[in-house]
């Protein structure tokens, strides 16, 4: 479902009134790819060649630029990047980059315990000189998995109601504003009172960097083909 | 939008409770294909080739199965399906399986012009007994055709409300059934008053062939790489 979500944020940022003004997308959704937050904890298989595979598949489809909407399969985006022809877009670096800049902004990261202990969130907010705020693993961790999981499972409302209880308390700790970092959560947040928290929605962001990527080459205009 | 809406209808309907759960997709969302239901009506660009250049596409990739969430491309089946090493799933028999059997079932068929003239929605209709009625070409078709343009301009509402008016005029002309023969017209129906019909949806009647066919061949359980 976050796949489809990610499809229509793309949909909704491209200015169009016909088909033929939407961008040509193509979509690998490989659900069989190996939890990619177990195997960052040194618990699951490694979905490296999973993610190669795809990467694959979609630089010999043509494709011109590629947007992983995944956050935990960002622990590997050198080695993906490395290997693909098409350009890489960063979710992280897209994230970072929506954070409203002021000195009284803490960034909570929600997000996998996988995709947090890679760090990647933390260290580009690190660079942009932001403070941020991780869940306690023992106390509010625990809603994000929740979370994540319930909405891999369809139950919508479920997930809504722990990232409610994740939110406060990050608002507790003096968040002022939450990094989305998995992309299921953005979808648990629509049944959530995100207890008055700035929201980013790291699908949202990788969906604009797409979208601005291809209208600015001009995608988004008939001619592809021929 | 329609290629989201089918994505989100083959993701619930796929009984899942984590990623690995659910069935590997491949989607080719090509929207500068020119237009199918002019070129039917002898008045644009045969887009043939371009959708010929996505079967070919998807069948390098290894796809098991493809369905084609457009009505009107349903006009090149048989070319598509022999260029296709994959199967194709058709659209107007999954929904036409769809209707409810009965001596005063009376089938409005809600399609674009060139469908509507391309005639395999009455034809499989007809194969199956059953009686239809199409709207009005200087009346009711207007409305579906606003309904239609406005869906891909992304206007839901104004979409929902020229649907409205061509249905209360069905169900005036007798009809007890609608097939919504276009992939827009589902999308429009959430923000419509449909006058009582039932309602096919020809977007989740494939959805459900497809997600059938998958899960009949094991297609939603792990292993797909290995």
């Amino acid at each position: 479902m976050a796949t489809v979500d990610f499809m229509e944020k793309l949909v909704r940022l491209t200015p169009a009134t016909r088909d033929q003004d939407h961008i040509p997308l193509l979509v690998a959704s490989l659900p069989h790819t190996h939890d990619r937050s177990s195997a960052i904890l040194g618990r699951g298989r490694d979905p490296l060649p999973q993610l190669l595979q795809g990467i694959d598949l979609l630089n010999h489809a043509g494709v011109g630029v590629i947007a992983i909407p995944c956050n935990s399969s960002h622990h590997w985006f050198a080695q993906l990047r490395e290997r693909s022809q098409a350009p890489l877009l960063h979710i992280a670096e897209a994230s970072v980059a929506a954070v409203p800049r002021s000195h009284a902004t803490r960034v909570a990261i929600f997000a996998t315990r996988g995709a947090l202990l890679s760090g990647f969130y933390q260290r580009s907010l690190q660079e942009q000189g932001l403070d941020y705020f991780l869940p306690d693993p023992d106390g509010a961790q625990n809603e994000v998995d929740v979370c994540i999981r319930e909405v891999k499972a369809g139950r919508f409302n479920v997930a809504g109601s722990s990232l409610e209880r994740a939110c406060v308390a990050a608002a507790a700790a003096g968040a002022t504003a939450l990094i989305m970092g998995c992309t299921e959560i953005p979808i648990a947040s629509r049944h959530a009172d995100t207890a008055g928290l700035t929201l980013i929605d790291s699908s949202l962001e990788l969906a604009r960097a797409s979208v601005g990527y291809a209208l600015e080459r001009g995608w988004n205009r008939p001619g592809w083909d021929s």
